[in-house]
């Protein structure tokens, strides 16, 4: 890849980010706009696919997830920042791509599979649901990217992205590169309780937190479960807290509280306090940034103006070859 | 229903229109544009839900179909003809409305069932072929017409798209009116040989077929197959031609057809006779009429560019709303 390959993700609006798409997803995305053509969407379409019951809540959390990605470091110069439902092109090659996508690859989605087992509490039962992934196809294709960004859990999507590729392009003719893995290795970057930090669970350090809410958060924080007192030695490897370290403190430090943990001579209290004051080290230029940008009315629809426009433009080129290619 | 009702319908452009398509269909749109505001429109996308595989012609099919349709008498001053992919508006309330329609609904789709289990020369386990009426609901919602005609075999789609504006209607609040069938009697038009007339029969008078063609196909009708010599009597209520007597010849031509039939003393080929002058007065101003839109290049392209714009600037209009409604 190259500062000219294209690469694009997008983002569901589902709330405000937390350390785990920071260290998951966005600090990847800081790595994109430096070293690719970067284009990165807000999923509002998508956002719709498992929550259509109650969107009353989207149109804020998407300002503020703009919000947070420019307070991470985003720079609207330097990629293109827009929104899904921006670009009416992407609902078209949805519907176009729906033709030569047989439902049997739907079903099989093992992501689909999976939810409709788990999930309980929302309905997805909607086609809507069914097939997000031919939408997500068409994202990723009327930008002709290089590449898209991953985790290994969502390998399964990106390669039927690539099957739709391949198929249409055998019906049509040469049409859509087949976009590339750019697999992200995903720091680990667990909740306050040693689960997935997830909104749902309420074990999440928000980007936004005031510093006074973190402060009550860290004290609650699980660390090295089996360690009750402090002077029994911890084990850093299975601690919580330790993860966190691992993310935000340097290395000399960091041996410091191994040492300390496992020889019993540095407690929990303390081994949190450290953190905290990385945290806030970690936070106050996100907070302050965003702070600036929360100051300028209409600052995010600024962004989108500009990023919707440039998106879109390069979404008609496609869709006028798309269109030609199937004989319309 | 009123002037001021609109009323709405589509026709997949799958090659030159017959007479079938007269006395089942555009009769009947010919009626709509007196008495309602009436939109048409040529189903490119639907035409490829079930012919993804070769869309070679649809281009040259798209613009014959609107010269049939000007032919038989819709007059771009008096109705609004359109192309449904012209107005992408619909792909995008197509993907909104698979968020809250289940896929079961899609399943239980009579006409899903039976062509996927009774055509076999064509590959219907495609998406866009599973979702169909979703997209059909997108079609007529989107104009927020007071009705729609149907024929009796299409009621249960009809329905559907009323279920979906219904669930719409109670996630997101009252947005669309649920249109009312308009149940169209259509007029019995059998085939040449007495089977449905299709196309890919080889059995159909087509509106555009020139008059020699037309007097070989009539000469090789079949009439009352019981009878076998012109001195039998024949029975012209079980007769392939007298189908087409009841639909383009005067009463009393055509009580003295049943008479002379039934004594013996019309023969089948005079009575064919009797047909074809009949047909080509039908047929002669239909196909003045084309000849004189064909004359002038870039008719139909005319004709598209005021409807599409007219329908566009509507489905705007609509879309405002849902997208408001939805929280978007």
């Amino acid at each position: 890849m190259n500062r000219e390959s294209r690469a694009l993700s997008g983002m569901r609006p589902t709330g405000p980010l937390h350390l785990g798409h920071y260290f998951g997803v966005l600090k990847n995305w800081l790595d994109l706009q430096e070293n690719a053509q970067a284009y990165f969407f807000v999923a509002d379409w998508h956002a719709m696919t498992s929550d259509f019951a109650d969107t009353s809540g989207i149109r804020r959390n998407i300002v503020e997830m703009v919000k947070d990605w420019v307070a991470v470091g985003l720079e609207p110069d330097k990629c293109v920042i827009f929104r899904q439902s921006a670009v009416k092109e992407t609902a078209e090659l949805s519907l176009l791509l729906s033709m030569v996508t047989p439902v049997s690859w739907l079903e099989r989605n093992p992501t689909y599979k999976e939810q409709q087992q788990q999930i309980s509490s929302k309905d997805l039962g909607n086609v809507g649901f069914l097939c997000y992934p031919v939408l997500m196809a068409a994202d990723i294709l009327i930008y002709r990217p290089y590449g898209v960004p991953v985790g290994e859990d969502q390998l399964p999507h990106l390669e039927l992205t690539r099957e739709i590729a391949r198929r249409f392009n055998s019906c049509y003719g040469q049409t859509f590169p087949e976009p590339q893995a750019l697999l992200t290795l995903a720091a680990k970057c667990p909740g306050l309780d040693g689960r997935k930090m997830s909104k749902s669970y309420g074990n999440s350090i928000f980007l936004s937190d005031n510093f006074a809410d973190i402060r009550g958060k860290v004290r609650g924080m699980f660390t090295d479960q089996t360690r009750l007192r402090k002077t029994d030695p911890g084990n850093p490897d299975v601690c919580n807290l330790f993860s966190y370290h691992v993310l935000l403190t340097d290395d000399q430090t960091r041996a410091d509280i191994r040492e300390g943990c496992a020889t019993a001579t540095l407690g929990c209290v303390d081994c949190k306090k450290i953190f905290l004051k990385n945290l806030k080290a970690f936070l106050l230029p996100i907070q302050e940034r965003r702070a600036k940008l929360t100051e300028r009315p209409g600052a995010v629809e600024e962004i989108f103006a500009a990023g919707n426009e440039s998106a879109r433009t390069f979404a008609c080129v496609t869709m006028d070859d798309v269109r030609q290619k199937m004989g319309l």
